[in-house]
């Protein structure tokens, strides 16, 4: 049994064609095909031993229970290109789905795990830029310790980067569903960041040197699986904040069937946070509760399930929503509380 | 813990927007939590309790090896929505993942198997399209047996399904790689059909009562787990005709090392094939040969491994590419050898 990874593309394409054209026109290109070479070389020699192989299909050799998830990056959504280059938007994609791997307390290493990646690029989408797609996928896949072992390739009018992410759970994998009334709140690191730096690159003051480690945060998120792990049989819920604090901290509280409530000064940040919002001409509380994307654990449980790695925010009280306390107490969810600022269309 | 799937959402938006829009914009508005609550009201009770479930993730419990597969079926790509409703799409979409998994005998039912649908949409697209989109995906979830255990909602300018199956492989998976020479060549039903559908489509006689079954053939297709599952520890390599029957042949003597020859005359058609290309202005030839998307198996192994469902079209011999017997002998699959008609551009 050969150990390479499988990648896949389906062909068709049913564009109305210009005169002359063939109608039911292969949508991949040879050159596709050598892309798909391409893609083996690159990504090849990540196999390891025991991952197996398919070719219409990959297989995989789990020792037990497994976590699956899927993830999509979309141009013009989730990424621009003149914001981040080729090899950060690939990167970026698997740490996000990784993410929510992360959020399981599961595992990437070892027999039975494995990233499939899904591409759509469009037809003029040079060599160098795949390429560059390529070593990012690949540093990423390295960095959270996964193998790539297969994918699909296909055209389309934008890139969208489809991450699926299958995992090896930790015990019992840990859900949004589990916190009880009493845990207390952590956050594994400062929140806020990313949608600061993504507001500076959209205002064109990417390069400005204030707000590098802000720019640093959108461009390089890390799933944190180091983390994660520590929490299994220990914390009650954990989620991974993609969407902001308090979104995601009503998943839980909703899940949970109770309310969260949090410290807002206690909520970790990058130095300079309030004065480099100031300097975008935005309020520094409302990105740190709201802005998304920086990747970190939101966890609750018992105290002694936190070591000083995290930083305790708040509480699991009785009813529904999240709450900020360091203010005469305010609902901070549901488009009435000042959340809808980010929903609006 | 809760028995239901999980749904996913990555909410930012970098579109550069108009003055007055908030920059970091949610991309998911509070009708797309709608919309996964639908999603889990359509897709819940197909979660069998052996499945378990994840929030950020989904869980699963397989007892052996796994046969993992990605597909995506893209807008003016794969299908067009004046030729096929958005029901039959999302069905399509998952049948055409599915087929990579009856190509490798494996099976989609019971512990550990599960379906991952990522969809992106635009910004538009109604609710009715929304719930046609669910029920074609429910309905062809049950015809292949398989639970859709989350998934991933996105804003996109196209509409873009990507399908991510995880099956349970039986036995020793089948691959496009154990072809031996004295292998006899089998396909599991006609061929050609689909791709006179599509064109008839394109060519807007769709409604034409002639085309009626070859426009059938392009809209339903169904994975053939039936007769993929009756090749194991039988045949010696198995693929699924997506791209055509010399294309994928030749991935099939190419992973195998070694040449495939076919009986033109032989390979099963749908009847009236001929004369109904003939009415399209196309070579009845050129379609068997080369029409993709019936999602047939092609397999090879001793003749004894089939059955009286296979018809069997050739030969594998010693050498190289794929060949037709049936006149002079002829190499077909490469660029030199008429097969580039497809992968023009």
């Amino acid at each position: 049994m050969m150990l390479r990874p499988w990648w896949g593309g389906k062909h068709r394409n049913t564009a109305m064609p210009s005169a002359g054209d063939t109608l039911y026109d292969a949508c991949m290109p040879q050159r596709e095909f050598e892309r798909i070479e391409r893609l083996k070389s690159w990504f090849g020699p990540t196999i390891a031993p025991d991952v197996g192989i398919g070719d219409d299909a990959a297989v995989l050799h789990p020792d037990g229970p497994v976590v699956v998830t899927v993830d999509a990056a979309v141009e013009e959504v989730h990424f621009r290109r003149d914001l981040i280059s080729w090899s950060d938007v690939s990167a970026r994609a698997i740490e996000a789905a990784v993410s929510d791997i992360a959020a399981m307390g599961a595992s990437l290493r070892g027999v039975g795990c494995g990233l499939l990646l899904a591409w759509t690029l469009p037809h003029d989408f040079d060599d160098a830029s795949f390429d560059a797609l390529c070593e990012g996928a690949q540093r990423a896949a390295k960095r959270v310790g996964a193998v790539i072992v297969g994918g699909n390739l296909t055209r389309a009018a934008a890139v969208t980067l489809t991450t699926t992410a299958i995992g090896r759970a930790r015990g019992v994998p840990l859900t949004r569903a589990g916190a009880r009334i009493g845990d207390v709140v952590a956050l594994s690191g400062p929140v806020g960041a990313a949608a600061i730096g993504l507001r500076a690159l959209l205002l064109g003051r990417g390069e400005e040197q204030v707000f590098a480690p802000f720019v640093h945060r959108w461009r390089h998120p890390h799933a944190r699986l180091d983390v994660g792990k520590t929490l299994v049989a220990k914390a009650h819920a954990v989620i991974d904040l993609s969407d902001g604090l308090v979104q995601d901290a009503a998943h839980v509280a909703r899940a949970s069937g109770c309310a969260i409530h949090v410290t807002a000064r206690a909520i970790p940040r990058l130095d300079d946070h309030e004065r480099v919002a100031a300097l975008l001409g935005e309020d520094a509380r409302t990105l740190l509760l709201n802005g998304g994307e920086d990747y970190e654990l939101l966890a609750t449980g018992p105290r002694e399930a936190f070591d000083e790695s995290w930083t305790l925010v708040g509480s699991v009280e009785a009813g529904e929503g999240v709450y900020s306390d360091d203010e005469p107490t305010r609902r901070l969810d549901g488009p009435e509380c000042g959340w809808d600022h980010f929903s609006a269309r």
